[in-house]
């Protein structure tokens, strides 16, 4: 398997394979065609085969894919057939918020531990259910608990800094949410969550599709419906 | 122009392309090699070419592209040459750091209105400059300053409940930070942000560079280093 040369893009599908089949899986259905699995993310059948030829043979020709079977295999292939710990800096609101969303826990990602360097924050208890440490902890705590990855929720300004910590300990694997590009030595893998980018879409959407000003205007029933998962 | 040709992927990278030359410009770089942008933006210059093709001939051969020509084009494209309006639903943690973070307006997102069902939020000032409304005057205030995508960052179990109030308005575009499905009729577009699948990519790239576990082991200085925009 040769992992370099496998596209960005495969990977991101694979990933919205894999939630396609939790959600099959949750509604008890244990074969599917990879037709319908296409349907069902929005791909096509071809796009589907094409993705998982890199890694190897998968399904029964003319009766599809065996839900779980196929959910293991790509979660085996993204590396989340384990619990990834996470370790998050910056607990303003968007920490906060972070810390208590649902979708890591039940996605494999696991908060284990949330530094600030604000007094008025550091010892409350977040949901995960430990405290706010300093951020001078870092080092000790990420080797303790084990850190994987840092979740970068820190105001733009403070983000370089405290990657340059983070790089330190070392911490190889960064989710940056600050707004702004974040420079790491080689070694390290930083990925930048930026929200707008999803806004350009639906933006381009709505445009595409001729969706007029809402204000005193007659809406057109025409327009297609899209729920990306 | 058919915009239904369009593969989603091609929007996704224009909008890349875009932020990228929004750097470039800020450092003042007039003209760029679609080899150069193509490096830039982590895809090949055919790719490039082949995404800008569907909607025109840009830049000119042996020179290249001129920086903010081709970003004002793109833009245009992907209908971001106006600001567009947003009503935020959900005033927790995450809709307070999401109306306080510097993206949108960056980018061309401006948050006009922002709702909640609790009277403790109600009437609070957020950092664009408004209250906190309550949640039954979004009809009104929707059509008064209108409101052209509406954001929910709701706990999940109140977001389709609000998402039956916002297709009433009607609001056609949903940015849904919400950890559920949505359910819309036909005519609206929904994309939904899930944090975790960059977190899915970025566990796979630690996996498949080999980064040991980080406690009690010696780090490898081979892996490389990588920063999406």
């Amino acid at each position: 398997m040769k992992f370099s040369k496998i596209p960005t893009a495969t990977i991101t599908r694979l990933s919205r394979y894999s939630r396609a089949l939790e959600e099959l899986e949750a509604r008890e259905i244990k074969v599917i065609s990879s037709e319908k699995l296409a349907q069902y993310c929005e791909v096509n059948s071809a796009q589907i085969r094409k993705d998982l030829a890199y890694f190897g043979e998968f399904g029964v020709r003319g009766v599809g894919y065996v839900v779980k079977e196929l959910l293991f295999e790509i979660k085996k292939i993204l590396g989340l057939n384990k619990i990834w710990r996470l370790g998050i800096i910056g607990m303003g609101n968007l920490g906060c918020a972070l810390v208590a969303h649902s979708n890591f826990p039940k996605q494999g990602y696991e908060f284990v531990a949330a530094f600030d360097i604000d007094p008025q924050k550091i010892g409350k208890i977040v949901p995960p259910g430990f405290p706010i440490s300093p951020l001078s902890d870092l080092k000790d705590l990420a080797r303790q608990k084990g850190i994987e990855i840092a979740v970068i929720s820190t105001p733009a300004v403070k983000a370089q800094e405290v990657v340059n910590l983070v790089v330190e300990v070392p911490i190889r694997g960064i989710l940056n949410f600050a707004p702004v590009q974040l420079h790491v030595p080689e070694g390290f893998v930083v990925h930048h969550i930026d929200f707008t980018v999803k806004l350009d879409k639906l933006a381009y959407r709505l445009v595409s599709l001729n969706v007029p000003s809402p204000a005193n205007t007659v809406l057109q029933p025409h327009l297609i419906s899209k729920h990306l998962l």
